[in-house]
């Protein structure tokens, strides 16, 4: 099966290979979200990669499942698709254990989606999307909390008072182009999908756009009437439970911190797949950046889906590749060199036990140790510690041996010194008292 | 694209559903896993859980190719598996930036990996596998390196001396099978095949498929003969650069702890995919489980295949599934029960903002904190803290706010204090002091 021709280096489009030095932004990063997570009280989850197509097929917007879904058979002929976002699979997990798991339900998981698209700065098939989601519990303090977990997510990499949330309500624009503009089926869906993408349009392109669905001069008079009210105005003259609610969540918000932060934006969608209250998203203020980054929002129907009792939710998903623009955008991104503590060498091949020994001994003392995996002069391992950038260097020849000692160099201030053969583990432990 | 009928809560056959008991249990696998990579210098990776079709083909095994993968054409017709196994990826990037990696090049991954298997204990279609690889450095250390890591990997979880490594090296099968049976092309890896599954088979049925290759009886006595030889007497009879090699292990072996655990089995094959130099499996000793947990060896051609410079280097796999089995056969596997330090109740929804300010105060002084997300009195939050496994709950109403404290109630043990409203930080201070 081997091909003549050599194969190619370039990973499939649209994805990212993770080298060390990626890994540890990565890491750094999805620790920082899990640390906020849990201080919550969210709890880690996981599903599979595949699911059966048709956890997709119910609820998952129209344009994702025809157009930008991983999809295939099995062997026996089952229809499979490797997730596009995980909200399904964890809506399953729920209805799965609904009878047993204690509420509210609080999770988070951090899994890779695929969808096919066209790559672009901040869009690529394969991307890791942190998912924070609570079920169950009073609805107003549930959708108080989400927001607050939103931000203090983006807050913990130090960028205070650099977003905007905007909330909305799916009932709000529901009475408003039902009752007030008389829309319904496919033409309210297409209206609704143009006022979302409004902020990526052009005015003309917009204007053009609600032509084309055949509103009226009255009809667009209206609409844009309502797309400038305040929230206070829209529920005097459309009062609905929506606008009820968005006051009080903006009420609340008044006692926290974070009320600065969060405003009313009627024209806020989130997409057309499964809310039903509450939605968000939240904003970069900076003004390179100035997009929404992520959003979320309050879905009433989708645990009722798997047939068991119904039970209401509300959770948010942010992207890797988003957060990461947005670091880079703040300068918040830290620079995470390698954490090597030593680079061990080995002068001649007789003297390997006694490097593996040492190097052995400083690993149950708490170091990360490398061995060079060659017998070579000073000079030489000198030379692969400082490439490998370790910390410290461990060296010591037939001299050193019969002296009882090693030489150890600290590659970043060039100082050396002298230590015993017997004191590896007292050195090592001293490092780590100065550099606290 | 509503179905009426309900969904099915069953995820794909297979697959696993990790809730948060589940996932605390990966993590602290995996976690512990990560610690042993880098106490011995190794860096993580990752890369696309989609990778071109071509890079299986090329060098994966023929039965894992033709049965084993998911596979499926994307909207512009690239054929993509699913990956079943991590080494063809980590190939690719080392090749990809052969010219700059410091080497040697220790790497390491916990991804997951898909395969068409028929669901049974220990094998499932999707599980996690830690992969290590070595690569560059002197053949002999980086080869007796990996295997330190390999067994310190499963020590650490408190299983001193309970595996076996049993080691073994291509060419001496190579050669053997050529130069003393004199068989080659298909017949000469189904025999190797036969000989890798000998120990799950039933004897009548080893011998039957020696019969089934046409081996003669005088080339089954020689085989026979063959796999009875300690390594030394095998060397004297059938001396080869890999008898010599293993010879060599075995020696500085004995200069480590691990010498006892170490020993050479020429029957073992490790597949019949890209190895090249030694192989190696690690067994349970277990009486109740003596079988190959996981197994890696030395590939010389693998990144050459990219058609830069090549580059030798040695790894191993270890399956999640397996590990677990085998720390629940020993039982090694901890109980790990959620930690959350308290749950904030509130009495009144007019409470809300000072149950957000408490909860918000002990997050940043270095708590998780829940709420419970509907107003009740303080034998309903007690009840939601209980199920939630809350060390404490935190519980005021009108009484305790105009006293200016709390009610701080410890769940495991049952006793209550009252704490200053001004004094949460310096309670949960003092709260860390006593568990250290």
């Amino acid at each position: 099966m081997m091909s003549d021709m050599a194969l190619s280096t370039d990973g499939y489009k649209g994805t990212r290979d993770f080298y060390p030095a990626d890994m540890r932004f990565r890491r750094f990063a999805f620790r920082r979200l899990e640390a906020v997570c849990e201080a919550f009280g969210y709890e880690p989850y996981d599903g599979p990669m595949l699911e059966s197509f048709d956890l997709y097929a119910a609820k998952t917007g129209e344009e994702i499942v025809n157009r930008q879904l991983y999809h295939l058979k099995d062997q026996s002929d089952r229809h499979l698709a490797v997730r596009p976002e995980m909200t399904p699979t964890m809506a399953r997990m729920v209805a799965a254990k609904i009878g047993e798991l204690p509420r509210p339900i609080r999770w988070y998981s951090i899994p890779n989606l695929w969808r096919y698209e066209r790559p672009q700065r901040g869009r690529l098939r394969e991307h890791w999307q942190l998912n924070v989601d609570v079920l169950g519990g009073d609805i107003l303090q549930a959708d108080l909390e989400i927001l607050n977990v939103a931000v203090s997510l983006i807050s913990q990499f130090g960028s205070d008072a650099q977003v905007e949330v905007r909330i909305n309500h799916r009932a709000i624009i529901d009475e408003f182009f039902t009752k007030e503009l008389g829309l319904d089926g496919p033409t309210k869906l297409s209206v609704m999908k143009l006022v979302d993408a409004k902020d990526k349009m052009k005015p003309e392109d917009y204007e053009r756009g609600l032509r084309t669905n055949a509103l009226s001069d009255d009809q667009i008079k209206k609409l844009t009437h309502f797309f400038s009210l305040p929230l206070e105005e829209l529920h005097r003259l459309h009062p609905s439970p929506g606008s009820s609610h968005l006051s009080k969540v903006l009420d609340l918000m008044r006692g926290l911190k974070l009320s600065a932060l969060v405003r009313f934006d009627s024209t806020i969608m989130r997409g057309l797949d499964y809310y039903t209250g509450m939605v968000f998203e939240i904003f970069d203020t900076h003004e390179e950046n100035r997009r929404a980054m992520f959003g979320g929002g309050r879905y009433d129907n989708l645990i009722g889906l798997f047939g068991k009792e119904n039970l209401s939710g509300v959770g948010f998903g942010m992207g890797d590749v988003t957060l990461e623009h947005f670091l880079e955008v703040h300068r918040l991104k830290p620079s995470l060199p390698r954490e090597l503590d030593l680079i061990v060498g080995c002068t001649a091949d007789a003297d390997l036990s006694r490097t593996l020994d040492a190097a052995s001994r400083l690993r149950a003392a708490g170091a990360s140790v490398a061995t060079t995996l060659k017998s070579a002069g000073f000079g030489d391992t000198l030379k692969v510690a400082n490439k490998q950038g370790a910390h410290f260097a461990l060296l010591f020849g037939e001299d050193e041996w019969k002296a009882g000692t090693v030489v150890i160099k600290n590659l970043k201030s060039g100082n050396q010194e002298q230590v015993k053969w017997t004191e590896l583990e007292t050195w090592w432990s001293a490092q780590g008292a100065k550099n606290k």
